[in-house]
């Protein structure tokens, strides 16, 4: 990628100059916080990414409905409630958390966006949200933190990331906010994201460059193969670095899709990381594959085995499992040329174990680590693709066998 | 289904005529038996359906190669060891067990077919089975229970069916066994599962018929997404009830095809029931769909839906991740026509919930048993699919950490 150098820095949605943030305990949950908002003070262009659910929940669909103007202020979030399949009365209540914030911020109604996370089905408890509305605005600062805590349901660490990128010799601020846990699969957006920036972009350019960035990083994680009604990826763009607007292709676009990769890169390893009951960050990478379509096949049907996440989980380096993933996954697979390394360690070679069972021991050492990677090589030709994932612990199903906050 | 009235019996593998079994310890796993075998005491019409995966056990090649007869005698199954991923040796080996078997039943060795399952890419224990072999055909007889409890591998009870149907007059029986647990998924055959009747047919409409029964029994079970290197049914009739062989469709086809069906069906519902660490049989059952093939593609994607399969182990009755699941299927879906029943509940109409908090709770307790069903109208035509799998427990997870023997 040209452009810019991205450096990775503390910080988060409020990195980039003239964005503000909030988190307030309203009611929603017993509790622990569950409304963020983030203000831009000056007017944005805004991109957006949402799920291809077709069921989708109220918020998803009135922010679809509003980001076409490529236009926006500031976004509302809550958790401990997705507003989803809640009909006529989640479209009025969406309609009315976008409102309150439009009043108590003093600007366009339509220039605010509304995201919810949580159960399903429940109709939300309007009177909490209207009561933290108010505090969401006058609460709002220079310190990001509390808005990443407040839009989380079981995840149990805030997301964060921020880097800066250099445009034109001055430097530009890209900075993100994401909550992720259960739910979290591709083919498309995944979970609630934010991404603010004081460079910006002509609408059209910021789309595709947020629809790029998301395709490396949020489609390429997954935890449990679900996806969710509510999964929202919003960019805002202010221009306040006084760069001026990207209207079309060249460095400062290049620079500005690496901050931008970086960005959210970072935060969706994060999300898998922190999937339901993860103990792991799994990273599956296939190479050698005929295509890169038939390696990110291979890649996911091996990230979604469930007996291989939890073989990886009980760090039992079951090669087997992985073999037979990639064998059902729909790519071209000759069985006589599959490579399978497990951390430094090439287990498997021309479709057999690679040698005695010292070479699965040490396998099992790489695996017993935090970070595992998976290597998958099919001989084929030079497709290639990586994804990440968690392992599948006990812990996962005792977190969805109840109800879920 | 027209043809003879189907009638459920006791039995297995052995009920039909001139089928003899047996199941013994020879030593691939520790105490447990783990040598099944299953004769036909006169030559037989045989057909098969096998994995689609691309990675393909070696017993379930050279079954594959041997089938194009159309005929058979014997089969002889190991649990254990999957015998995949093996490459030369494991095709070696698995052509010494049929060698072995041919030449103590004196039958010839292309008669014989092979089946295995156990963990993948690890050498067969050929000493073991070269042991066990004379004492499988010693041990041959009329019971079926050992032979059925010999394949079973993280399985928790033996599954046998047999069925009677009524010929031209004459009865007929067809009988079978199956091992399940990890990895059922289907796109096809599943499991290891022998079917025999003492009925006879010509090879095609044999296959013909043993494909219907699959694709409307262990195609339609799903425990985990997963698919095996060596899923295998095998199907052999040997026309020892002394009805005239089945050469074209009619009333003789459709009496055989009602018996294979019920005993099929009855197999894989039971190996769904005993899916690793199941507690409960679960039914989901998609009407009012677009087309058959968009509901069946609703129903595996509930039926697939970690979220749901959890919430159902929970009794938690989280019909949003119901409507989740189908909203992401690729179904045709209008989420204001949804409507979800929990067994005899119906808990969300027009995509809402269709009332109170006891509504809930009335189906938490049809969730608390042991038989699941779950309905989804999708409003939109006729089309309709059920398909059945297992709720997700902790006990899954703590199985598949480890080795899986």
């Amino acid at each position: 990628m040209a452009g810019g150098v991205t450096r990775l820095v503390q910080g988060g949605v409020t990195s980039a100059q003239g964005f503000l943030a909030s988190g307030v305990h309203c009611g929603i949950k017993p509790q622990r916080k569950d409304l963020a908002l983030v203000f831009s003070s000056v007017p944005a262009a805004v991109a957006g990414v949402f799920t291809t659910n077709k069921v989708k929940a109220a918020p998803v669909l009135i922010d679809m409905e509003r980001i076409r103007s490529g236009q926006g202020r500031a976004v509302l979030l809550n958790s401990g409630n997705a507003n989803a399949c809640t009909g006529e009365q989640g479209m009025r209540d969406a309609r009315e958390m976008g409102h309150l914030t439009a009043e108590t911020l003093e600007v366009p109604e339509d220039l605010v966006y509304v995201c919810s996370t949580g159960p399903i089905g429940i109709p939300l408890p309007m009177d909490a949200i209207r009561r933290g509305i108010p505090e969401a605005v006058r609460l709002l600062g220079p310190d990001g933190n509390a808005a990443a805590e407040a839009i989380l349901t079981t995840d149990t660490v805030p997301k964060a990331a921020a880097v800066q990128v250099t445009i034109g010799g001055q430097v530009v601020t890209v900075g993100g906010m994401s909550k992720g846990a259960g739910m979290i699969h591709p083919s498309m957006a995944t979970t609630l994201t934010v991404v603010t920036t004081d460079a910006t972009a002509a609408p059209a350019m910021l789309q595709a460059a947020l629809r790029r960035a998301a395709d490396q990083s949020f489609n390429r994680i997954t935890v449990d193969g679900d996806q969710s009604t509510n999964d929202t990826i919003l960019l805002f763009a202010n221009g306040e670095a006084g760069v001026p607007e990207i209207t079309a292709p060249g460095e400062a676009l290049d620079a500005l899709q690496a901050g931008l990769n970086a960005v959210t890169l970072t935060l969706a390893k994060a999300v898998a990381r922190d999937g339901e009951g993860a103990t792991k960050l799994i990273e599956v990478a296939i190479a050698g594959a005929a295509s890169d379509e038939d390696a990110q096949r291979a890649a996911f049907a091996v990230a979604n085995s469930p007996l291989v996440k939890t073989s990886i989980h009980g760090a039992s380096p079951n090669w087997g499992r992985v073999m037979a993933a990639v064998g059902y996954s729909g790519a071209e697979v000759n069985p006589d040329r599959l490579k399978v390394q497990i951390g430094p360690v090439v287990v498997a070679e021309r479709g057999v174990q690679a040698g005695g069972p010292e070479l699965l021991e040490q396998a099992g050492e790489h695996m017993a680590g935090h970070d595992v990677r998976v290597v998958v090589d099919l001989g084929l030709g030079r497709g290639e693709a990586s994804v990440w994932t968690c392992d599948l612990s006990e812990e996962y199903v005792k977190e969805n066998a109840g109800d879920v906050t």
